[in-house]
């Protein structure tokens, strides 16, 4: 697996060439992280929901995220117009399941954006990953609480299904595209600790998608980087509150060197 | 008051152990931080407004807190059907009257939601508990300038009328059924600095309503044990920036024992 | 130019004592940090866009601030109301102009608040002055990549042809009213790091057009206030994270001597 953290490493130095504009549509709660975090990691962040701009901004950009924390119909319509022109620009598309599970408007919204936008990137926590793939799960608002099965297999299942790559967040993190899978085992317990480390997350993918076409690879080298990073900033965190800020720090410092050394990745 | 400090103490535990969901339907200014001091505290926020769910979210959550910080008619029409629907379940309801009194919209809004839900409690700094009980009160923008009268009578007459417990913030807190009251004197002016600690509050009333059915009893602890966090955050905070994280850190990793010594509360 | 660096702090001590009320309609990513510069300055933040409510709410305002980073057409059109009631009542309106040259809706929407409100300052990256100006730019989502000809100049002609104080920011600040014109050289590359800095200097702007009728002026001295808080913040920074932080608790905390010796500000 060396060789997958030496391809993350030399990533996130093009990535911090190439600057790739990330357009999200996301929710009110997290949206700020969500461009603190593409900005702190050397990628542009831009916002834009109003169904007047987003096929234009989305034309621009070199990524899309949705994520439906906060969504609302008119919301979840904009997405799929983005979404859609996105597929005709062939620029990637990440979709965070934010909640699926918790109520039919979050689990019947990510299946209609499945079913009419071409998704490169699914994320969710194990509950949302459980409950798209069809089986029974808890997810108490946004927290996976339960779901029966298997993390592995659910995710596999959903990833074949919808012919993407699937990423399920946990204490280790899930990326597979179907059939081979890694297992990412960077990260640390305070990112769990902290409202907005989900949806950050999918940001993180969102800029990786724009400068590497395979989205496995994609989402791998975010997983690496943003966990190595909430490594870096939980050494001197004393809570939630300072763990968030030096996640910005770190990620926007943490160099290559750090990341080819630090990644711990497993073929499943 | 011992008392009062040690049943807020054990409160603080068993709420970290049953982690209640926390549904807000709140403004787009704070809503970042009442889902972090929500977590930090160790509840689970979610942040829901769209019509189509608000009702289906609220029957998993513990607790419903509505706050009018940027409201909109259609927000409020949410609120309402999420509050008639939590009044239903007998899941307990929290207003924060943000700006009540400043405009039109605010102070009828409050209005009508107290119309239509039954509240358990009610938040408000003294312009906007004035404003609610009838009296003259200048509030500027979501600030309380000035109010004829008494602060405590205020906050008594609306909990005698609307039949729950009403918590006006200050330098010093009250918190009222209408008849007993309590003066929490914890906190530290560093709080008033940092936008954001109002609806904080309420968030950590909700969430210590969601385990406790007295709203008297569950506000008292819940100002208590926000009130020490904010001692504790203001220790080392510079400004309002580090303030406001090391709220966050202090509220996560505050432990009973401070709040059973810590806890400065007269019965009135 | 002492006389601009004793008159900034001058204006800094005035608009503690008076704390005027700043009206903002603004974006989701950053309406956090424009009320929470706003607070950390002195002065009192609000945030209100339903149409309902805007024009009373403007009608105890000091200062307006439209900002269009999430705009949508009815957000649009809360502006243009508030905007009108701000200028029958002789209160000063600030246009950020973010993100206009990405999308057309932008640069419509900008277009059209300049027809209908009159606007005191105008604040905007290089690429967007430019693009208002009738200059070809690229704008990337909402940050500046290039623009033909030179900053000084579009800036001077949008000045004069909306008859206003246009702020286009950048390494150095230009601040000029079409004729003379102020290089404000305060500030530090980390503020361009962190997502919101441009936005928190329109909320900034618009605390000291409250209490300083000349746009020009307060436009300048918001400029060297913000920017020297920017360079105290920076010295102990690590990162975007600690960045943002600082820069609330530095300007909460800078003093009117650190401004007149600190400022740096040239006429061209």
């Amino acid at each position: 697996m060396d060789k997958i953290a030496d391809k993350a490493a030399d990533a996130l130095v093009l990535l911090r060439e190439k600057k790739p504009l990330v357009h999200h549509i996301t929710n009110w709660v997290t949206i700020s992280d969500c461009a603190s975090i593409t900005r702190s990691l050397g990628a542009l962040p831009v916002m834009a929901h109003a169904e007047e701009e987003v096929e234009e901004m989305v034309g621009i950009a070199g990524a899309l995220v949705l994520n439906i924390g906060t969504l609302t119909p008119t919301l979840v319509s904009s997405m799929i117009k983005a979404g859609r022109r996105a597929n005709r620009n062939g620029t990637p598309v990440i979709l965070d399941a934010v909640g699926v599970g918790a109520t039919r408007l979050r689990t019947d919204s990510a299946k209609e954006i499945l079913a009419e936008v071409k998704i490169r990137v699914i994320k969710g926590n194990s509950g949302e990953i459980a409950t798209l793939a069809g089986a029974r799960a808890e997810v108490r608002g946004v927290e996976s609480i339960s779901a029966e099965g298997d993390a592995m297999a659910h995710a596999k299942a959903l990833a074949k299904s919808e012919g993407c790559t699937v990423v399920a967040t946990g204490a280790e993190d899930i990326v597979t595209d179907g059939s081979k899978a890694f297992m990412v085992r960077n990260g640390h317990p305070r990112m769990g600790e902290v409202v907005g480390t989900g949806c950050m997350a999918a940001s993180v993918i969102g800029a990786f998608s724009a400068i590497e076409p395979d989205g496995t690879l994609a989402a791998c080298y975010a997983m690496i980087v943003y966990d190595i990073a909430g490594e870096i900033a939980a050494a001197d965190a004393k809570g939630p509150g300072s763990m968030k800020q030096n996640l910005f720090d770190a990620i926007m410092t943490v160099g290559a060197e750090v990341i080819r050394k630090g990644a711990r990745v497993d073929a499943k």
